[in-house]
């Protein structure tokens, strides 16, 4: 029996496309094949575009009370069915109950605060002017038109909400582009979001294969009924869509990869940072893109910290790695970095015959780690961190020296440094070049209020809280002669 | 004898460069070639992003006060030395006194409204946390680096210094890249901020012939460290730009074309609508992308402004334009549309023998133009104006007619409408798909205080006051474990 077709969703409602085109979505640890998927032709996008253009009229005149009383319920619909998202995206990838539950958390967090923004970010403003009496400024926020979305497949519902979240609130419409990899996942925002009472056309998902993406996409970004463009993803596909949302002339958000770094100073307290390693290392497999890739550490406690790491080690689990060209990536680095001299500090490797079945890996930490092995400088997205021990540099303090092989890296997303001295980590804070700098905690996590986005090659543009609204916003000044 | 070289400005000194590759400015007018200008080989262009970048090591650590101490001086030596402007730019282009005079006065307005919207731009934020006493959230502004900035020739001095004020106001570092029109009129800043005190290396300014542009463009916006574009010219270059900056991920302002229009409402006083597009459609020959290029209005008032244009219209007269080929195409414009049946309401046509010695054009309006003509929809960016006069559709109000001809256009930076009733005019300005409307002014005009950036293919980003500032910043969120 050939898998059930999954539809697009457009105008409020399941599309009726054909399978011409359909690809199958293929669970990487099971094998199964729980769907196909539907893919956007010219037609399907010119429907969808259509489809939020005409909301648009409607929705943009929509009063900030009518749109944060829809955010508050899709919060609300979100909670009672968190079901369905663990179902889903349970079809599509193998993903713990822990995980689903703490995105879903942190997803109706994040509507909510969003529903909550809506009238600081749409508040305006009358700057003074050398006019006098004569003129008068308004500055008004308006919406910009249709936005068109794009999230991954690794934190599917949290990121895919993101990008659909603040165009709405700031009145424009949206046409999101899931994941190839799970569809299904994030086409339940349709649903719910209609259930929660947004008007037919204000949220228009659609689907394509791998193959034809760049076709649909730039197709999407040409017209010129799209106002904005958002990304979540990797840097090589981010550099594309910039190219083609800056020579389309569309503003744009790009939340790229992290590489992230743990910098521990010779004061941190080393069992915190050793728990702390191995759950956001190890979380949804490290296919997060905030997760711990490098523990940067001075000469003076190196000893010591992989003492505590091997000390506080839990027991030797594997992750489920989402596709198996990933797998098999990240296997060649571990290998190729054991075999120039690496230090297996906790986990076991290779994968067993089990994990490489279930296209899995173990959770592992390597030390001994040299700039000549390719995984020094590779983000892996996969449940491997690396343990860095730098020497100063004549002239250079052990603190300089670790802040400097902190931001040896293309990527700029999140870093954590550790100290009990919290003066001493802000002042060197101001040095990491990073969009978030997380003190004494791990670099997964996202509050719903602040600003969450990168510099560098992790891209730009950020969302959350009133700021994040306002990106999707355009600034009309009005200049008035008295 | 040859004319003089003009040196690129690196390091807070001329270069001394070789003069391979230069090219000679020639006045369009006179024919003069008052200097030839070296070009930017790959050499400089990293000399003057290493001095840049050196520079910033130091400029971002600046207090706000000592930025603001330095931009202050600027608008008191520009002040002092406007008379350079004049004759630097003079030599260049044909432009009047009175223009340079304006320019100069909005030039200082600016440069000192930055330097007093430096603390408000850089005060961060202490957003509330669901994690209460757990953790304290704080979102800094920072400097991100080496900014380069991209200014034309028509504003040459205040849109030059637009993208020199808000990188440098935020601690950021500036490579600017002249206009090859003006390049000695916009070199000027560099003895203008080190006379003011700006320390070594803050600002570079490098100049490449048309030829080799492209690649100097892309040489230096693919440095890594290069952070953050701004552009200020065509729609055509600035796709180019846009797509650039977006491959390399690198945040971007991009100011483009205007084709404005006015609205002329049926209360509107005629009068002044009259002498406000004599006023603003021919200043500086019409080449300003702010610059009045339609006239929009009902059949209902069509004949009584006809009437108000040949009962105000000043003798007539002509206009520099700043290039022989754009001389040419303007010509081709109003050619085709005068063949077409295109009615000449102010103004003679075709150029004396005169004007077309000396680059000039008559200033202009044309009525009966209708959308086969390709001057109805191409901005011409020339001292011509023409009038649109509308019929609304069927169930279509007479204003929403005259709105709709507004936004017919790919272009949206600026609008004015006229009319005597504030309130309706502000209500269609809603609907009026444009960065700036001015309401009974005229389309030229810039307050330092309010944002000014357009939407579709104007480009996005904006200039000015605190926000203006904060496109050149970085928010860095410090996430903080309690």
């Amino acid at each position: 029996m050939s898998p059930p077709l999954l539809q697009h969703w457009i105008n409020n409602k399941s599309t009726t496309a054909s399978d011409s085109g359909a690809y199958v979505v293929t669970q990487p640890n099971s094998g199964n094949t729980p769907h196909s998927v539907a893919s956007a032709d010219d037609g399907i996008v010119d429907d969808a575009i259509s489809s939020a253009h005409e909301a648009f009229k409607s929705w943009r005149k929509t009063t900030h009370d009518q749109r944060r009383d829809v955010l508050m319920r899709v919060a609300q619909v979100t909670r009672r069915r968190a079901g369905e998202f663990y179902e889903a995206w349970g079809s599509e990838m193998d993903v713990s109950q822990f995980f689903v539950d703490f995105l879903v958390g942190i997803t109706c967090d994040l509507i909510e605060t969003t529903a909550s923004c809506i009238i600081p970010a749409m508040t305006g403003d009358i700057p003074p002017t050398k006019r006098g009496n004569e003129a008068l400024y308004l500055c008004e926020r308006e919406p910009l038109g249709v936005c068109l979305a794009m999230a991954p497949w690794n934190g599917a519902i949290y990121l895919s909400v993101k990008g659909i979240l603040s165009p709405l609130a700031a009145g424009n419409t949206v046409v999101l582009r899931t994941s190839e990899v799970t569809p299904k996942t994030q086409l339940l925002w349709g649903s719910i979001f209609k259930e929660a009472g947004l008007p037919d056309g204000c949220l228009n998902i659609v689907h394509s294969s791998r193959d034809s993406a760049p076709h649909v996409v730039e197709r999407i970004i040409s017209d010129d009924r799209i106002r904005h463009v958002s990304f979540t993803g990797s840097s090589n596909i981010g550099r594309q869509i910039g190219k083609m949302a800056g020579y389309y002339l569309k503003p744009c958000i790009l939340e790229l990869g992290g590489e992230c770094p743990i910098l521990v100073l010779d004061d941190a307290d080393l069992t915190k940072v050793a728990n702390d390693t191995f759950m956001h290392a190890w979380l949804n497999s490290g296919q997060i893109c905030m997760a711990i890739e490098r523990v940067v550490v001075g000469a003076s406690n190196f000893d010591a910290l992989i003492e505590a790491f091997k000390k506080n080690a839990p027991p030797q689990s594997s992750s489920s790695i989402a596709m198996c060209s990933s797998h098999e990536r990240i296997v060649g680095l571990v290998d190729e970095a054991l075999s120039k001299g690496a230090e297996l500090v906790v986990g076991s490797w290779p994968p067993s015959k089990e994990d490489v079945e279930t296209n899995k890996l173990p959770n592992i930490l390597l030390a001994n780690v040299t700039p000549e092995m390719r995984i020094w400088s590779e983000e892996t997205f996969g449940p491997i961190a690396i343990v860095q021990k730098v020497q100063p540099k004549q002239d250079e303090s052990a603190d300089d020296a670790i802040v400097r092989q902190g931001n040896d890296t293309r990527y700029g997303l999140v870093a954590s440094i550790y100290s009990r001295d919290l003066g001493r980590a802000i002042k060197l804070g101001r040095d990491i070049e990073v969009g978030v700098l997380r003190i004494n905690e791990g670099t997964v996590g996202d509050e719903a209020t602040a600003p969450f986005g990168g510099t560098k090659d992790s891209g730009f543009g950020f969302y959350n809280g009133a700021d994040g609204i306002r990106h999707c916003t355009q600034v009309k000044t009005y200049s008035i002669a008295l």
